[in-house]
């Protein structure tokens, strides 16, 4: 287990399209919490964990895929919520189904709740596991199942 | 009312993918009428009804996006006519989605008429209104519309 | 051009079932305006390009045909309204696709916002085009780019 | 609670196409009473309950709308059997939905045990209530239904 | 056999909505002849083989009705070209199965080979025969075809 | 007919899983009345028209699937709200389809203004009728119309 | 217009498979008729308006592929009922678009009331035209067509 | 916050049919913890958080949803595993529905990996939250959840 | 081989809901044979092969899964009828799969000449073999299927 | 019951497409026992029960055909692997129906646990019984069956 | 590499239904090249790259079968123009599955610009590889994969 | 004929997204080729037929989109492996079908025997041609019949 705070290595947190504005639109939706807030909030808990953060958010899903090709093969693991690229984008499966560490799926809503297009993902299917409706806790958890998996590795 | 010609703010024009193509490719779909062309007509309609014109146009759905997160508090009014992003992007649709002021789809040509994939629209479930097949004057229908509005708001 | 407000001969607009009670119902999906008030707003605005306007509302889809079939050859554009019947009259497409001027299809609310049944219409495939959502600024904006094409013409 | 037969308004019966053939064609599927029976027992159990009976049929969709029109503000309870228009007409249906009385779709089969495109109807969605299979005694419960209602508002 | 051209009773041609226009439409769909000419045609044929012949048309689905109504327990064959109902009408077809003679659908265009929603035919399934893209023959044909069925009766 | 109250045999009632929630949830659906309100209003009904009442409840399909094979020759009526096991279970239709007496499905809410998974059911099909919308009344409107055809029988 | 009885060229009748059975099963489906009696109808009826008769059936459907190559320049029309073959065959459809005479589609029964899967045809969207339900007068009623419009050409 | 470990209430685990067999059946899907090592997991996360800790498993969904019942008004959260209900079970959702405290959907697989039918749940659209491919650790990000929400609320 | 009666262990024969009817409901469909008519045909089978028997009927879900548990990894193989629960539950196929011995499917009537939803059997795509239409006979076939593996492992 | 091996008359078994191959292919899937030893284990328990057989294959749908009708009022059972025909051939359909025995569909693999499109069958709604899965003794299974039925009828 | 012409083994073409029509129906679709003309190319091309050529074409789904059998196991390539059994042969599938050489499914024609029945192929799914809409180059494109994949085997 | 090896024109090779990776990913997939040994062997392919290669690869749409506009008057032909793209982009579809040369779809894997999502394309309805499955070979496949077709042209 880690002696210091980024001995685990760097986990990725990648932002889809319009996370920019969290916080700013749709509270009902999305709560209040700003991207500044959510970065810091992954950043301690990572740290406790042992992780260095790498946490990044666009709207251009060819940033997203360069993106995922530059920590493929570095990173101990991969947060991301695609956001509207979720259920749309093959090409971004295709780039995430290359990442070596596991990668996890993070929505702040339950889409499930929501429209009917909201319900299918092209990532669910090769990512290692989803979490969606916890609001940004969902990113919290997600680091700490990496954490968890890294320790009984 | 207004006053002088742009006393009743902004109006924001966005152009989807191969609109800079307008009136060199498939006239017999598309028209005539240049981008460029088009940009003075919408300019000249906007100014009689005392808006600005802030008209634009781009391949990349990153940067309408990025475009729509600029404008969503401040303009007057959005119209977007967002090519084929229309039928694929749930990304676009979430930026829209946080605009403020009317937004309005428009379609140079008559999508319902056209192949079956472009029966469906991501952007008129959280548009305004959608107007389709009226050529270029469907840009100009639009701005007279974001006037009336106006005018009785 | 017109010399006189009734030198570019007639438009027709029709109006389908219900618009009878146009302002009497579900406000907050048809707005406040009742027929009358409609019926007033198209003829100014079509005197105002040179129109005269032959303006209608029936219930009855045979009505509505028989209606269309006494113009299709002598109106200068047609706007129509068809109500319930957009989603369900293969006749009533029948009819318009006879008609020699050009057919619009306008819808007072934003049909893509409602159920899904009333996201498909038989008459937007053989319509010039199709404006929904603005309110009963649609009917006038119809109007306008009846006199835009017909002065270009 | 009424005192005179008529004191609880005026229960507005409609039939739509083809059954004012109640009784002369497929027995086996309709029962032996005609639609004057049915009238006769409607207006005595309506009567039972304090209220008048208007009881009409007509094979034309246009002149149930009409119908449905001239009583929707001033009717205590719409009943309507709508035949064949159950399953292909958006049109009844936007003329129901604005019925400020309750509406209760009656089927004198068990539609869901007939073809397959019997078992989609339009009225469902915004009827108050839906009955089938009971043969006429169906409008007889839902007239008792509206006395309930009645009584206990 | 008839000694007589009536002896072997009436045959009723229906024609629905748009086909008053035969002839003046669309002729590569539906050839030159009006619908003046077909009835005719048809009068002639039905005569040779005895028969009488009422021939009507109409653009409302409730008269149509009716019609079918007035004739169901009389007519020795009834002839229907359903036109655009023929797709959309449960009405017709509850009021077609009620007609004790043999029913034939008629279609003049070969409603196969044009939009997919013209494939589906609410009457088919309770006619006793189709018949489609033979042009007006068609109706001729349906005559020969009662005419011979007489005969073997 | 009946001398005295249970002549007429016995009508059971059996309630699927979660109505004996009911008027302790979700209230705008359900109503406030509870299910011992109901069993009440129905074993009042019913004595009035000479039967019995055997009124169940259970969570559990295969303890309905149980009771309706200990009555299935034996009941009078049997009337069924089957909950959430309306659309998803066969082993219920097969066993209520065993059923001598006429069954009777009913509905608190109308099912048909909910989740689109709520508009099917398998109970429908084989069922004499179904009645849903008129809240804790379906179960007295369908003593009720046992009692009429047990009258006429 | 024919001065013999084979003037006007030779008529191709083909035959799917199971047609050899005709009149020795089903015959509540496919009348009592056999092949044979059937052969003589159409080779009568041709001869009457001057067309020779080439009558087939075979089982294979190569062998009806290889009949078709054959007399897809020469025959004056072909009339091919092709049985099961109808639903399931893209090479027949294939080989009788390069038939230059008139190809008409024949069914015995009325496809359209018997199992779903019978209800499209991979022919029908290329033949001239489609008779089903009348029996083998449909046969008849194909050569006679195809007389008809011999003698207007 | 909780001054000892049971401040906080009590977390209700509900595990659906076949979760008993957990390390035993299917270790590639399902790990190799039984369901007794999952108990003990949840029941020390909820006491370093404050909560009780009420686990159960139950192969028959009626004993489910009575335990649902039990709980739903007391628990503090409520964390369901339901296996394969999650694909069938509408009434497990309606009992879910009513329970007022967080309810989370846990799966240990990663259920839109495997086969098409496990995509869609009847629980998702009611749940606060979903977390699924996580393995055992599952259960834990849903205690810690709940924990977090607590300590915030 | 067996040199002794049971020497080759045991057959599980599991019947879902409603198969006690059997012999007692609808003979066109089931047979005349009872359920213990079938035991102890079963019975002999097994026992001429070497085989106990271990035969067992449920109404109830997670009385069968439990079953299947008790025996998954210490019978020689399981025959299981699932009756309406075939179509339904996704729970039984995961008990099933966790079988170590061969399982058989066994329908009595031919599930596939029956109503649509019979056509799909969750259990299908995870036993070894399916039998349907035999009557109680598929049973027979099932064991002597037991007792031919077994004789070739 | 038979006094000679051949006193129950003939059983025909036949096979589709590619099963000529069997055992030279995919022997996980089809085992590897070849067509002719699969023919002797057939021939030898026919012979047991009485019956002679007639076993052939081909690869032609219209031989298969053919065969069908060769023997359609002669033999005492036909079984039949249709092979990759099962999922295309309504022509094969057709001619099964007229056989006057009793008809068996065999399969060598678990079709249902094989591609999507080989879990619908052309053949099951038509035939008697439907085996698969259970190797080349469904054949012999199917052959039993026959047996057992000759035996009580 | 091959010294001699061919000494590289066999490359087998086949052609299915209509190809034999090549060059003379719809030359818009196929162009002007014959079979003829279309072989010669193939065995030059062969030639060049040390293969013999074996080049057919059947109309009849059997005869392919029975070629591709006779070739499975000693062909150096197969190259397939399925024709019209490619959207409706599973039994061809079934066959090709079996060879062990490289498998090319090859259309002249741009099938996916074609009809949407064109669109699903049988064949792709087990194919190496799919060319198509490059004319009759498209049989010389895949002779020179072959050659390609033997140089570097 | 080209005298130099420019003097054909210059084809563009457009890569999608992910396909930078080539070689370094799923191997079993796309092979051992990195995207530079590609380039390399197409522009030799090129040069030995006369044409210059115009070789890009990027993961962003509109990056792909600006560069079929820069190109699509003057190249000679375009050959795109669209990646991920294929399934999703209408935008790059709007983009192709502007070229004035050829465009040439190109998969390195046979996509359709992978997901069912990969088997639709916005690209092959538009393209001239489509090749898929030949590995790295395929884009040669690609040049060489734009040689052919600048050759004969």
């Amino acid at each position: 287990m880690a002696l210091d705070n980024t001995a685990n290595g760097t986990i990725v947190v990648l932002n889809g399209p319009n996370l920019n504005l969290l916080g700013k639109r749709q509270p009902q939706i999305y709560g209040h919490d700003t991207l500044e807030d959510l970065e810091q909030q992954c950043a301690e808990t990572a740290s406790v964990h042992g992780f260095d953060m790498d946490f990044r958010q666009s709207n251009h899903e060819g940033v997203l895929i360069d993106a995922i090709h530059a920590v493929r093969e570095s990173c101990s693991g991969l947060i991301i919520n695609p956001g509207g690229f979720t259920h749309t984008s093959v090409a971004l499966r295709d780039a995430l189904v290359t990442v070596e560490a596991p990668v996890l799926e993070v929505h702040i809503s339950n889409v499930h709740a929501r429209e009917e297009f909201r319900h299918h993902s092209y990532i669910s299917g090769i990512a290692t596991g989803v979490i969606c409706g916890l609001g940004t806790n969902g990113y919290l958890a997600a680091i700490e199942y990496l954490a968890r998996v890294t320790r009984t590795a």
